[in-house]
């Protein structure tokens, strides 16, 4: 079979003749349905950085994956050929696809079925994809780290892909949210997702006790900002790295007891917990769908911010 | 009965005779038997700031208190005349005594039951007063807030009163415990209340992979050090507020999961716990003990930082 392979920096993808995988023990072979493409990706080729987190070169990227169970490796019990299934890329005890071994960027996959989230019915395989990464990511830091839950008060600082995702997915849940964005330009959408209201910064909502507070920005003073807006008791969650680095009032932090919880990547429950979302219909992220001969010129696109909302190759 | 009453600030404590109190319902009387002296007290008589947190003037203060019950208010089942007893200051839906109502620093005290917390035989009124302010604070930080048990590996920034107490706790709940300490001359202490090693930062501790860090200091640096130090998804706590801004590096906060905790007086269940490893007799804060007619005389010498250990009036 033919796999675009990441062979070094600074250099294309090429595509490759590979041999079909086969299931180990603990694995599965998925016949892949859809791959999405990230800024990581655009990372691994332009940054020498991400070497070190290879297991081989050449290898075959992607680590966005949904598709069909083809073949079932011995030990394997909690899935069968035909079922449909994302692949959470930072499940524990196994590596990335990708990273650890080949990725999605190929018309099959040999993955541990502990990665595996079985896929609703009502969710198509490009949302499945999309949903491993920035939708798992999103939904880690608002609902297992930030708890957030119906009625609760809801903060939502950044509404850029991460940030929608966390917001609509707060409304969902029956949360009252509020939204914090620096670009007017993008206010109109908050309203769109279901939130209340939207202004600039968190400390804005003058009148508002959050209970969860969720950064998706990360511009350094946020930080500080969210910890002025929670009521005492409350928690702000820390996910984005607009800066590496934030003045706080530890005085406020103190007295009112405020959790300050950093957040990264998620886990199967949190990529289910997405899908969840998604079957009721209510939760449709913007994707752009590209062909399997088309990643390498969407990675340049990406590379050149050229795509609206998230990048998926459909292989159907 | 005698008691000594604020009147207003910069003014000294008066002795002034007042009605003995009687117990309404839901409250109970205290035979007072011990009151801690602290340096809020200090503040109080120094600072007007504190004088909105009075519920009236002149008051009886005092707001560290063990004693033993005279007399029951209607409505009251959990405790009964003979029982010797704490008061927590900050128990949920009572204010604080000797500023929501008269505090200890009188032969009576009338004080609500939901504040109370069964002294066991084992430890004295003295210890049972001091226990209810720092050694509350400090456990809840450690245990309540930080969650530290037995086989964690714990550190403690900065070993002052508080600090002494929280690393006390976590030794005796069977933690392994690290202790960073500026100031070498309190080296040996660490080494006497059960601490594995001391060093002047966490940092230091190259090897050691923190479940557990509490910022006793709180000297804006050692917040951040402390996430530097603990291990992913470890919890650091802050209730020193040695400064009242801290710097921190939000992308280790983030890619290891941290919790940021900040951590502000306790509960009954904190006294409580306090209490529990006081009386297996191995949790021995120092006290500097006073009489009743000695507190003006104790303030003074607290506010002139010439006390060791906690103060206490003892009226047995």
């Amino acid at each position: 079979m033919k796999a675009w392979q990441f062979t070094t920096t600074h250099e294309p993808l090429v595509l490759t003749e590979v041999p079909e995988p086969s299931a180990a023990a603990g694995e599965v072979v998925l016949d892949m349905k859809a791959a999405g493409l990230c800024h990581s990706d655009v990372g691994l080729l332009e940054d020498e950085g991400w070497l070190a987190l290879l297991a081989k070169q050449p290898i075959t990227i992607g680590h966005e994956n949904a598709g069909v169970v083809a073949e079932v490796g011995e030990g394997v019990t909690d899935f069968k050929v035909g079922d449909r299934v994302g692949v959470c890329p930072t499940a524990e005890g196994v590596g990335a696809p990708g990273y650890a071994f080949d990725g999605g960027f190929a018309p099959k996959m040999a993955v541990p079925a502990a990665a595996l989230v079985p896929l609703p019915d009502e969710v198509d395989f490009r949302n499945g994809a999309a949903a491993t990464d920035a939708g798992m990511t999103s939904y880690h830091a608002m609902v297992t780290r930030g708890g957030a839950k119906e009625g609760d008060k809801v903060g939502v600082i950044g509404l850029g892909g991460l940030g929608q995702l966390g917001a609509r997915a707060a409304v969902l849940l029956g949360a009252e949210v509020y939204v914090a964005e620096v670009n007017e330009k993008v206010w109109p959408l908050a309203t769109e997702i279901g939130a209340t209201d939207v202004k600039a910064a968190i400390t804005d909502f003058e009148d508002v006790e959050f209970d969860v507070i969720v950064d998706y920005a990360g511009f350094g003073t946020t930080t500080d900002q969210a910890i002025s807006a929670v009521r005492p008791g409350g928690t702000v969650v820390q996910v984005g790295m607009g800066k590496l680095e934030a003045t706080i009032n530890t005085r406020n932090l103190i007295t009112k007891a405020v959790n300050l919880l950093g957040s990264v990547g998620g886990t199967k429950e949190d990529v289910a917990g997405v899908y969840a979302l998604m079957a009721t219909g209510k939760m449709n992220p913007t994707i752009t769908t590209i062909s399997f001969d088309e990643i390498p010129e969407g990675l340049e696109k990406l590379h050149r911010g050229e795509i609206v909302g998230r990048l998926v190759a459909s292989y159907e």
